[in-house]
Protein backbone atom coordinates (compact mmCIF):
# COMPACT_ATOMS: atom_id res chain seq x y z
CA UNK A 1 0.00 0.00 0.00
CA UNK A 2 0.98 3.51 -0.58
CA UNK A 3 2.62 4.91 2.19
CA UNK A 4 1.79 8.54 2.66
CA UNK A 5 4.96 10.00 2.46
CA UNK A 6 5.52 8.31 -1.31
CA UNK A 7 4.43 11.09 -3.35
CA UNK A 8 5.54 14.30 -3.20
CA UNK A 9 3.08 16.10 -4.92
CA UNK A 10 0.65 15.41 -2.01
CA UNK A 11 2.48 18.13 -0.16
CA UNK A 12 0.12 21.45 -0.25
CA UNK A 13 2.11 24.54 0.39
CA UNK A 14 -0.69 27.01 0.99
CA UNK A 15 -1.61 28.28 4.15
CA UNK A 16 -5.26 28.11 4.00
CA UNK A 17 -4.49 24.19 3.55
CA UNK A 18 -2.98 23.90 6.77
CA UNK A 19 -5.93 26.08 8.08
CA UNK A 20 -8.48 23.96 6.76
CA UNK A 21 -6.99 20.69 7.59
CA UNK A 22 -6.56 21.79 11.35
CA UNK A 23 -9.85 23.72 11.88
CA UNK A 24 -11.30 20.06 10.35
CA UNK A 25 -10.38 18.26 12.99
CA UNK A 26 -10.37 18.04 17.17
CA UNK A 27 -7.41 15.84 18.21
CA UNK A 28 -4.06 15.54 17.16
CA UNK A 29 -1.10 13.81 18.56
CA UNK A 30 1.80 16.28 20.42
CA UNK A 31 5.12 14.44 20.13
CA UNK A 32 8.35 15.89 21.97
CA UNK A 33 11.72 14.47 23.04
CA UNK A 34 12.03 13.22 26.70
CA UNK A 35 15.96 11.68 27.33
CA UNK A 36 16.21 11.56 23.82
CA UNK A 37 13.51 9.45 23.45
CA UNK A 38 9.32 10.31 21.54
CA UNK A 39 6.92 10.98 24.19
CA UNK A 40 3.79 11.35 22.44
CA UNK A 41 -0.09 11.90 24.02
CA UNK A 42 -3.33 12.71 21.68
CA UNK A 43 -4.43 16.20 22.71
CA UNK A 44 -7.59 18.20 22.27
CA UNK A 45 -6.64 21.17 20.01
CA UNK A 46 -8.11 24.48 18.45
CA UNK A 47 -6.53 26.79 15.77
CA UNK A 48 -6.31 30.24 17.26
CA UNK A 49 -5.27 32.17 14.09
CA UNK A 50 -1.55 31.64 13.68
CA UNK A 51 -0.78 29.55 16.76
CA UNK A 52 -2.60 25.68 17.71
CA UNK A 53 -3.84 26.25 21.36
CA UNK A 54 -3.42 23.20 23.83
CA UNK A 55 -4.10 22.39 27.27
CA UNK A 56 -3.77 19.63 29.89
CA UNK A 57 -3.77 19.72 33.72
CA UNK A 58 -1.34 21.63 35.75
CA UNK A 59 -0.45 18.11 37.06
CA UNK A 60 0.81 16.12 33.93
CA UNK A 61 4.68 15.93 34.53
CA UNK A 62 5.65 15.27 30.89
CA UNK A 63 3.26 18.37 30.17
CA UNK A 64 5.22 20.17 31.93
CA UNK A 65 8.37 19.42 30.11
CA UNK A 66 6.82 20.35 26.72
CA UNK A 67 5.13 23.79 27.91
CA UNK A 68 8.88 24.54 29.41
CA UNK A 69 10.06 25.02 25.74
CA UNK A 70 10.87 21.69 24.55
CA UNK A 71 10.42 21.58 20.72
CA UNK A 72 7.44 19.52 19.75
CA UNK A 73 5.78 18.29 16.29
CA UNK A 74 1.70 18.53 16.44
CA UNK A 75 0.44 16.04 14.15
CA UNK A 76 -3.53 16.21 12.98
CA UNK A 77 -4.70 13.23 10.45
CA UNK A 78 -8.17 12.71 8.48
CA UNK A 79 -8.86 9.59 7.37
CA UNK A 80 -11.32 10.28 4.32
CA UNK A 81 -11.29 7.09 2.09
CA UNK A 82 -10.30 3.87 1.54
CA UNK A 83 -8.53 3.55 -1.84
CA UNK A 84 -9.15 -0.09 -3.40
CA UNK A 85 -6.63 -0.76 -6.13
CA UNK A 86 -6.22 -3.93 -8.16
CA UNK A 87 -3.51 -4.48 -6.47
CA UNK A 88 -2.51 -4.54 -2.85
CA UNK A 89 0.58 -2.38 -3.14
CA UNK A 90 -1.78 0.69 -5.30
CA UNK A 91 -4.23 0.21 -2.67
CA UNK A 92 -3.96 3.05 -0.25
CA UNK A 93 -6.01 6.07 1.75
CA UNK A 94 -7.41 9.23 0.98
CA UNK A 95 -6.80 11.28 4.17
CA UNK A 96 -5.88 14.94 5.32
CA UNK A 97 -2.74 15.41 7.45
CA UNK A 98 -1.14 18.02 9.29
CA UNK A 99 2.20 18.57 10.74
CA UNK A 100 3.08 22.11 12.83
CA UNK A 101 6.48 22.17 14.17
CA UNK A 102 7.88 24.41 17.14
CA UNK A 103 8.30 25.23 20.37
CA UNK A 104 5.68 25.13 22.68
CA UNK A 105 4.68 28.10 25.16
CA UNK A 106 2.92 28.82 28.19
CA UNK A 107 -0.16 30.70 27.44
CA UNK A 108 -0.20 33.64 30.23
CA UNK A 109 -2.94 33.20 32.66
CA UNK A 110 -4.60 36.34 31.92
CA UNK A 111 -4.88 34.77 28.25
CA UNK A 112 -6.19 31.83 29.61
CA UNK A 113 -10.06 32.53 29.37
CA UNK A 114 -9.53 33.61 25.66
CA UNK A 115 -7.93 30.14 25.87
CA UNK A 116 -10.22 28.16 27.19
CA UNK A 117 -13.34 29.96 25.41
CA UNK A 118 -11.83 28.96 22.57
CA UNK A 119 -11.08 25.18 22.86
CA UNK A 120 -14.74 25.13 24.54
CA UNK A 121 -15.86 26.61 21.16
CA UNK A 122 -13.77 24.58 18.48
CA UNK A 123 -14.95 21.24 19.94
CA UNK A 124 -18.50 22.93 20.91
CA UNK A 125 -18.84 25.82 18.50
CA UNK A 126 -21.33 28.20 20.68
CA UNK A 127 -20.60 26.58 23.71
CA UNK A 128 -18.96 28.97 26.06
CA UNK A 129 -22.16 31.52 25.15
CA UNK A 130 -24.51 28.93 27.18
CA UNK A 131 -22.39 28.57 30.26
CA UNK A 132 -21.14 30.68 33.18
CA UNK A 133 -17.17 32.17 32.77
CA UNK A 134 -14.45 29.87 34.24
CA UNK A 135 -13.30 30.14 37.99
CA UNK A 136 -10.41 31.71 38.86
CA UNK A 137 -9.47 28.00 40.30
CA UNK A 138 -10.86 26.29 37.19
CA UNK A 139 -7.98 28.55 34.94
CA UNK A 140 -5.56 27.98 37.63
CA UNK A 141 -5.51 23.99 37.01
CA UNK A 142 -5.44 24.79 33.50
CA UNK A 143 -2.17 24.17 31.63
CA UNK A 144 -2.69 26.10 28.70
CA UNK A 145 -0.29 26.15 25.71
CA UNK A 146 1.16 27.13 22.15
CA UNK A 147 1.98 26.22 19.44
CA UNK A 148 2.83 29.28 17.27
CA UNK A 149 2.68 28.77 13.31
CA UNK A 150 5.12 29.91 11.37
CA UNK A 151 5.90 30.13 7.67
CA UNK A 152 8.81 27.22 7.61
CA UNK A 153 7.03 25.27 10.58
CA UNK A 154 4.57 23.02 8.72
CA UNK A 155 3.57 20.71 6.21
CA UNK A 156 0.15 19.28 5.13
CA UNK A 157 -0.33 16.25 2.92
CA UNK A 158 -3.34 15.61 0.74
CA UNK A 159 -4.64 12.71 -0.78
CA UNK A 160 -7.70 12.62 -2.16
CA UNK A 161 -7.80 10.66 -5.69
CA UNK A 162 -8.83 7.71 -7.22
CA UNK A 163 -6.54 4.33 -7.19
CA UNK A 164 -3.26 4.61 -9.24
CA UNK A 165 -4.41 3.35 -12.38
CA UNK A 166 -2.85 0.41 -13.58
CA UNK A 167 -0.85 0.47 -16.50
CA UNK A 168 -2.57 -2.84 -17.92
CA UNK A 169 -5.88 -3.29 -16.88
CA UNK A 170 -5.45 -7.57 -16.59
CA UNK A 171 -9.26 -8.40 -15.97
CA UNK A 172 -12.09 -5.70 -16.97
CA UNK A 173 -14.61 -6.89 -14.69
CA UNK A 174 -12.65 -6.57 -11.97
CA UNK A 175 -13.26 -3.60 -9.32
CA UNK A 176 -11.26 -0.48 -8.08
CA UNK A 177 -12.05 2.63 -6.36
CA UNK A 178 -12.57 4.79 -2.89
CA UNK A 179 -15.19 3.93 -0.22
CA UNK A 180 -15.68 7.39 1.12
CA UNK A 181 -15.18 7.54 5.30
CA UNK A 182 -16.96 10.33 7.33
CA UNK A 183 -17.23 10.54 11.13
CA UNK A 184 -20.97 11.32 12.23
CA UNK A 185 -22.34 12.69 15.46
CA UNK A 186 -25.84 9.85 17.35
CA UNK A 187 -28.50 10.86 19.14
CA UNK A 188 -27.43 12.80 22.31
CA UNK A 189 -26.79 11.04 24.84
CA UNK A 190 -28.14 13.28 28.59
CA UNK A 191 -25.92 12.70 31.45
CA UNK A 192 -27.80 10.22 34.53
CA UNK A 193 -28.53 13.16 36.34
CA UNK A 194 -30.15 15.03 33.72
CA UNK A 195 -33.87 15.12 33.51
CA UNK A 196 -35.31 13.59 30.54
CA UNK A 197 -37.22 16.42 29.38
CA UNK A 198 -34.41 19.04 30.35
CA UNK A 199 -33.81 21.23 26.95
CA UNK A 200 -30.81 20.15 24.53
CA UNK A 201 -28.86 23.46 23.94
CA UNK A 202 -28.24 24.79 21.04
CA UNK A 203 -25.15 24.11 20.74
CA UNK A 204 -25.53 20.60 20.74
CA UNK A 205 -28.00 20.33 17.66
CA UNK A 206 -25.57 22.38 15.96
CA UNK A 207 -23.02 19.61 16.99
CA UNK A 208 -25.28 16.86 15.58
CA UNK A 209 -26.31 18.60 12.34
CA UNK A 210 -23.12 19.79 11.70
CA UNK A 211 -21.69 16.44 11.26
CA UNK B 1 -11.69 21.09 29.19
CA UNK B 2 -9.90 17.85 30.45
CA UNK B 3 -6.78 17.12 28.83
CA UNK B 4 -6.43 13.15 28.32
CA UNK B 5 -3.67 12.56 31.11
CA UNK B 6 -5.34 14.00 33.87
CA UNK B 7 -7.06 11.00 35.14
CA UNK B 8 -4.63 8.20 35.92
CA UNK B 9 -7.91 5.68 36.13
CA UNK B 10 -8.51 5.77 32.43
CA UNK B 11 -5.38 4.19 32.05
CA UNK B 12 -6.08 0.18 31.01
CA UNK B 13 -3.40 -2.52 31.43
CA UNK B 14 -5.14 -5.36 30.25
CA UNK B 15 -3.28 -6.44 26.67
CA UNK B 16 -6.37 -7.46 25.52
CA UNK B 17 -7.48 -3.55 25.90
CA UNK B 18 -4.26 -2.31 23.52
CA UNK B 19 -5.23 -5.09 20.94
CA UNK B 20 -9.07 -3.82 21.10
CA UNK B 21 -7.72 0.01 20.56
CA UNK B 22 -5.33 -0.72 17.75
CA UNK B 23 -7.54 -3.41 15.86
CA UNK B 24 -10.37 -1.02 15.76
CA UNK B 25 -8.49 1.94 13.96
CA UNK B 26 -6.59 1.92 10.72
CA UNK B 27 -4.19 5.13 10.97
CA UNK B 28 -1.55 6.17 13.35
CA UNK B 29 0.96 8.78 13.85
CA UNK B 30 4.84 7.36 14.30
CA UNK B 31 7.31 9.59 16.20
CA UNK B 32 10.94 9.42 16.16
CA UNK B 33 13.60 11.55 17.10
CA UNK B 34 15.88 13.36 14.33
CA UNK B 35 19.05 15.44 14.92
CA UNK B 36 17.62 16.19 18.24
CA UNK B 37 13.94 17.27 17.41
CA UNK B 38 10.68 15.37 17.26
CA UNK B 39 9.76 14.45 13.93
CA UNK B 40 5.92 12.60 12.94
CA UNK B 41 4.21 11.04 10.36
CA UNK B 42 0.97 9.57 10.21
CA UNK B 43 1.04 5.96 8.42
CA UNK B 44 -1.59 3.16 7.68
CA UNK B 45 -0.95 0.42 10.10
CA UNK B 46 -1.89 -3.33 10.95
CA UNK B 47 -1.49 -5.45 14.16
CA UNK B 48 -0.03 -8.85 13.68
CA UNK B 49 0.12 -10.75 17.03
CA UNK B 50 3.02 -8.81 18.85
CA UNK B 51 4.15 -6.46 16.59
CA UNK B 52 2.74 -3.46 14.91
CA UNK B 53 3.12 -3.59 11.04
CA UNK B 54 4.19 -0.40 9.38
CA UNK B 55 5.14 0.26 5.45
CA UNK B 56 5.91 3.15 3.18
CA UNK B 57 7.93 3.31 0.01
CA UNK B 58 12.17 2.75 0.24
CA UNK B 59 12.39 5.89 -0.96
CA UNK B 60 11.73 7.79 2.18
CA UNK B 61 14.61 9.30 3.96
CA UNK B 62 13.51 10.04 7.28
CA UNK B 63 11.66 6.42 7.22
CA UNK B 64 15.09 5.05 6.53
CA UNK B 65 16.44 6.42 9.18
CA UNK B 66 13.44 5.44 11.71
CA UNK B 67 13.76 1.92 10.28
CA UNK B 68 17.40 1.53 11.24
CA UNK B 69 16.72 0.97 14.61
CA UNK B 70 15.84 4.22 15.83
CA UNK B 71 13.41 5.04 18.85
CA UNK B 72 9.90 5.21 17.87
CA UNK B 73 6.20 5.85 19.28
CA UNK B 74 3.58 5.00 17.64
CA UNK B 75 0.06 6.40 18.98
CA UNK B 76 -3.44 5.99 17.44
CA UNK B 77 -6.73 7.69 19.03
CA UNK B 78 -10.06 7.12 18.20
CA UNK B 79 -12.50 10.40 19.25
CA UNK B 80 -15.78 8.20 19.92
CA UNK B 81 -17.56 11.11 21.22
CA UNK B 82 -18.19 15.04 22.78
CA UNK B 83 -18.12 15.46 26.54
CA UNK B 84 -20.95 18.51 27.51
CA UNK B 85 -20.24 19.56 30.88
CA UNK B 86 -22.35 22.20 32.57
CA UNK B 87 -18.41 24.50 32.61
CA UNK B 88 -16.23 24.73 30.10
CA UNK B 89 -13.42 23.41 32.62
CA UNK B 90 -15.06 19.93 32.70
CA UNK B 91 -16.18 19.70 28.79
CA UNK B 92 -13.87 17.14 27.33
CA UNK B 93 -14.12 13.56 24.83
CA UNK B 94 -14.49 10.21 25.29
CA UNK B 95 -11.79 8.63 22.97
CA UNK B 96 -9.78 4.95 23.06
CA UNK B 97 -5.83 6.17 22.79
CA UNK B 98 -2.91 3.70 22.44
CA UNK B 99 0.52 4.19 22.71
CA UNK B 100 3.31 2.03 21.89
CA UNK B 101 6.91 2.42 22.38
CA UNK B 102 10.24 0.40 20.92
CA UNK B 103 12.48 0.42 18.27
CA UNK B 104 11.40 -0.06 14.33
CA UNK B 105 13.26 -3.28 12.96
CA UNK B 106 13.13 -3.38 8.93
CA UNK B 107 11.19 -6.67 8.14
CA UNK B 108 13.36 -9.38 6.08
CA UNK B 109 12.21 -9.28 1.94
CA UNK B 110 10.91 -12.73 2.32
CA UNK B 111 8.51 -11.76 5.21
CA UNK B 112 6.95 -8.64 2.90
CA UNK B 113 4.56 -10.81 1.06
CA UNK B 114 2.60 -11.60 4.38
CA UNK B 115 3.09 -8.24 6.04
CA UNK B 116 1.62 -6.37 2.48
CA UNK B 117 -1.11 -9.32 2.53
CA UNK B 118 -1.54 -8.17 6.67
CA UNK B 119 -1.70 -4.90 6.30
CA UNK B 120 -4.08 -4.75 2.85
CA UNK B 121 -6.84 -7.51 5.15
CA UNK B 122 -6.41 -4.85 7.86
CA UNK B 123 -7.25 -2.21 5.74
CA UNK B 124 -10.06 -4.07 3.47
CA UNK B 125 -11.05 -7.45 5.18
CA UNK B 126 -10.44 -10.26 2.42
CA UNK B 127 -9.31 -8.09 -0.09
CA UNK B 128 -5.87 -10.19 -0.74
CA UNK B 129 -8.02 -13.01 -1.29
CA UNK B 130 -9.24 -11.40 -4.20
CA UNK B 131 -6.33 -10.05 -6.36
CA UNK B 132 -3.49 -11.50 -7.37
CA UNK B 133 0.33 -11.57 -5.69
CA UNK B 134 2.44 -9.05 -5.33
CA UNK B 135 5.36 -8.55 -7.55
CA UNK B 136 8.99 -9.01 -6.77
CA UNK B 137 9.15 -5.44 -8.02
CA UNK B 138 6.21 -4.26 -5.44
CA UNK B 139 7.77 -5.97 -2.87
CA UNK B 140 11.19 -4.59 -3.88
CA UNK B 141 9.58 -1.16 -3.70
CA UNK B 142 8.09 -1.72 -0.16
CA UNK B 143 9.73 -0.65 3.16
CA UNK B 144 7.85 -2.97 5.76
CA UNK B 145 8.82 -2.29 9.37
CA UNK B 146 7.90 -3.77 12.71
CA UNK B 147 7.34 -2.19 15.98
CA UNK B 148 7.16 -4.71 18.73
CA UNK B 149 4.52 -4.85 21.30
CA UNK B 150 6.80 -5.71 24.73
CA UNK B 151 5.35 -5.88 28.47
CA UNK B 152 6.21 -2.58 29.62
CA UNK B 153 6.60 -0.64 26.08
CA UNK B 154 2.92 0.44 25.09
CA UNK B 155 0.15 2.55 27.31
CA UNK B 156 -3.50 2.41 26.66
CA UNK B 157 -6.07 5.15 27.78
CA UNK B 158 -9.57 4.75 27.70
CA UNK B 159 -12.46 7.54 28.37
CA UNK B 160 -15.99 6.46 28.17
CA UNK B 161 -18.39 7.95 30.33
CA UNK B 162 -20.82 10.86 31.10
CA UNK B 163 -19.33 14.55 31.80
CA UNK B 164 -17.92 15.01 35.78
CA UNK B 165 -21.38 15.13 38.01
CA UNK B 166 -21.08 18.84 39.37
CA UNK B 167 -20.61 19.10 43.31
CA UNK B 168 -23.78 21.74 42.90
CA UNK B 169 -26.25 21.72 39.91
CA UNK B 170 -27.16 25.66 39.83
CA UNK B 171 -29.60 24.96 36.95
CA UNK B 172 -31.86 21.78 36.83
CA UNK B 173 -33.31 23.02 33.27
CA UNK B 174 -29.37 22.60 32.72
CA UNK B 175 -28.32 19.88 30.00
CA UNK B 176 -25.35 18.11 30.44
CA UNK B 177 -24.18 14.60 28.12
CA UNK B 178 -22.36 12.89 25.65
CA UNK B 179 -22.44 13.60 21.54
CA UNK B 180 -21.20 10.17 20.15
CA UNK B 181 -19.34 9.93 16.96
CA UNK B 182 -18.41 7.18 14.78
CA UNK B 183 -17.10 6.55 11.09
CA UNK B 184 -19.43 5.40 8.54
CA UNK B 185 -18.62 4.75 4.98
CA UNK B 186 -20.33 6.16 2.28
CA UNK B 187 -21.24 4.61 -1.09
CA UNK B 188 -18.33 3.03 -3.15
CA UNK B 189 -17.21 5.25 -5.93
CA UNK B 190 -15.53 3.43 -8.83
CA UNK B 191 -12.49 4.22 -10.45
CA UNK B 192 -13.09 6.64 -13.52
CA UNK B 193 -11.88 3.93 -15.65
CA UNK B 194 -14.20 0.86 -14.48
CA UNK B 195 -17.55 0.14 -16.52
CA UNK B 196 -20.53 1.34 -14.21
CA UNK B 197 -21.78 -2.47 -13.91
CA UNK B 198 -18.58 -3.76 -13.12
CA UNK B 199 -19.40 -5.86 -9.42
CA UNK B 200 -18.50 -4.58 -6.47
CA UNK B 201 -15.68 -7.05 -4.63
CA UNK B 202 -17.24 -9.05 -1.16
CA UNK B 203 -14.17 -7.07 0.56
CA UNK B 204 -15.72 -3.94 -0.47
CA UNK B 205 -19.52 -4.32 0.64
CA UNK B 206 -18.01 -5.99 3.90
CA UNK B 207 -15.91 -2.23 4.16
CA UNK B 208 -19.37 -0.46 3.44
CA UNK B 209 -21.29 -3.12 6.06
CA UNK B 210 -19.07 -3.24 8.83
CA UNK B 211 -18.42 0.65 9.78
Amino acid sequence: MNQIRRQPDRARSDRADLDAVLDAAAVGTLATVVDGQPWVVPMLYARDGDRVLLHGSTGAGALRHVAAGAPAAFCVTLLDGIVVADTLFDSSANYRSAVVRGNLTVIDPADATHALNLMSDSLIPGRSAEVRASTKKELAATLAMALPITPDGWTVKVRDAPPAQPEQIADSSGWAGVVPLRTVAGEPIPAPWIDADAIVPESVHRLVKGT
